[in-house]
């Protein structure tokens, strides 16, 4: 970090604040996702646990969408913690473009709702809302890496093509995923087996960057 | 920054907390947003995606209403960002200035649930209300830079007329063209094609101040 | 702040941790207020502004509160805010008063909703929930002063006996013109009036100490 | 803490985020207890204090539901605040043992009122999920402590073995009481009694490592 031009202490807390309104946003919608599930209402004298368990087990599409969410937005969070570990300066467009990229996970909460709700095998818009959101978080995280990483725009320090390009890739991965998964889920009712898949592909791309630039990748915090 | 007191740490975890505080409540209300938008429910045994489709459709108001929400309450934040880029002291009257300028920010989520619920070309009630709230927002946030760039309370440190004035400036821009949107729509349908000319208004002032104050606005954080 | 033990960088931002954490949930807090306000739900074919105003006068007294509790809460995070100026180590005995003090700023939204709803001026429960939250803030914000300024804790630097009586009596001032409202509204239908006489009863309070310890005060950041 | 590697500003900073998001998540859950507790709903022309007392009493559970809940987040956020003072580094291990230990806090909300709202002494499942969502954190809580404290991740400075038992072993406290809790519930309606019992066990367990390792004891904080 030589390059790394003299910052005072205000200029870091201006960086910071970028982050850390960030993070609230990030925790927000993480910790709203679970307002969407609502207790079941039972409008019975005589509730007893059979009829809880079954309601449940009704809801089972509600907490499978959840954790999925939970770990979708908690994904993204790390990328965007692994990001700002490189932006030494912040400048409209990094401003902008972190903005564009919080947009689609506040809308996570309400993506996920939908999808749970109308989650059956033959229905098509509520996968397809629900994966538009992820495309458009991963495509939004793509952007930011790549004007982050963009020497030109002089914001970042460290973060070389390779580190950068590994990145940038990692960011399509779950967009790639659910993509997938929509589309398979035209053919098969086992499309729902894709998205589990992701820390796999994340594997293949770390093993193709660290076999490719053995050097560079090591030093490269994971 | 040469006249810039000395600042023990604490001082500066202060003013900091501030800042914070101001993220958190902004990052809430960028964030409730979603919440306003309920999934919608379809009281049917068989749910195809034609009906959601249709549902969705309905929604448009509401999705257009939280983007332009969302977008607001950015801007506003940029705008604090940007702010407390000059403050390095912090007094009762900044904090009631500043708890001032985030009341609006909180009630845009209901401004926003309200004009998105009721929003048709013959009511003018909910687009006055949403128009009332960000005129409040500009307002006060006219009002906190004006505190912030009074050297006489000595609260910040770089922040000269030029540079202030551009600033109080812009944080007008918004009302305006609401309110002028607002005029509008009592004459035309036509009147929501206003609000996005708020970037152009923003480029026009940045022009005007560029070109008198080359020299001034060339350091300007833009 | 010359006996101020030396902290690592570690111990300061532990401090800091509970600070920003406190923040996080008076943010919450304030902003939730506006949920509780839901759009006015209207059956009918063609909503006119004279219903939608005919509805929106109902709920004055929802908008009453939500400002009421806006500036209450506001109030308590600025006394937070002084209060952690002082504050240079924490102790379990810090965090659990400090938890404490955040409990009945959590249930702020609930007592604020459930008073606007009922609120008449027949009904003395509502009012009494209120009052009775209001009252645990100023007791808990009370004792959390008392805690730090207690000397024999040494968690704090720069708080003399003076300006911790100063700050623990303003704690209480909130609390007292509630609790005189909710009196008299047994015997008057003006007794609102009394809560927004709380700057003035803050004013005479300071005149007080200024008076009596024009040395002393003159150096508070008021 | 000599061991402590140098770090530069920006990877502190990058460690303070995961502290401070957690922070956020923490914050947001304990607050959103609060919006689980509806106002009641009373279709009556003439509602007195009678009906508010009436109603008010049959919400009781859900007043004991939040305020337990309130103070089961608040001793975890105070662990994960303990936890952080020994962190020094940060990897992907950590970063998703940290992720893992928010999960059960997020479901928090929903628990606590899904048990809230038929605890019934008959009930057995609300008490269950409750009690599973309670060991999820308290298992996360060891599991995190374990993974910081290990010495081979090198991710701790001052976190001796003794200490670390001592941490861990506090996390599953409240887990086992609530364990013990549920179980007798199947036996007598008194089972209630066990959870407040958990800072007497925390106590018992501070006895005794403090009986056993005095000295080094004696310099932990808390």
């Amino acid at each position: 970090m030589e390059n790394q031009p003299k910052h005072n202490e205000k200029e870091n807390f201006q960086l910071e604040r970028i982050a850390l309104f960030s993070d609230a946003v990030f925790a927000i919608a993480i910790t709203l996702l679970i307002i969407e599930i609502k207790v079941p209402e039972i409008h019975s004298q005589n509730v007893t646990d059979t009829d809880l368990g079954e309601n449940l087990r009704h809801m089972i599409p509600k907490f499978v969408g959840f954790i999925v969410s939970f770990f979708v937005i908690g994904l993204y969070w790390l990328a965007h913690h692994r990001m700002f570990k490189y932006v030494i300066l912040s400048n409209q467009k990094l401003l902008w473009n972190n903005l564009l990229f919080l947009l689609p996970i506040v809308i996570m909460p309400f993506s996920t709702a939908f999808f749970s709700e109308y989650y059956k095998n033959s229905l098509r818009l509520p996968l397809g809302i629900y994966t538009i959101t992820i495309c458009l978080a991963g495509l939004f995280s793509f952007r930011l890496w790549r004007v982050i990483g963009n020497p030109k725009n002089k914001l970042s320090s460290g973060l070389n093509s390779v580190i950068l390009n590994y990145n940038s890739t990692r960011a399509l991965v779950i967009p790639l995923v659910f993509i997938i998964a929509f589309l398979l889920s035209f053919f098969t009712k086992w499309s729902f087996i894709i998205p589990p898949l992701a820390p796999l592909a994340t594997k293949l791309i770390n093993a193709y960057f660290k076999n490719k630039h053995p050097e560079i990748m090591k030093t490269h915090y994971s």
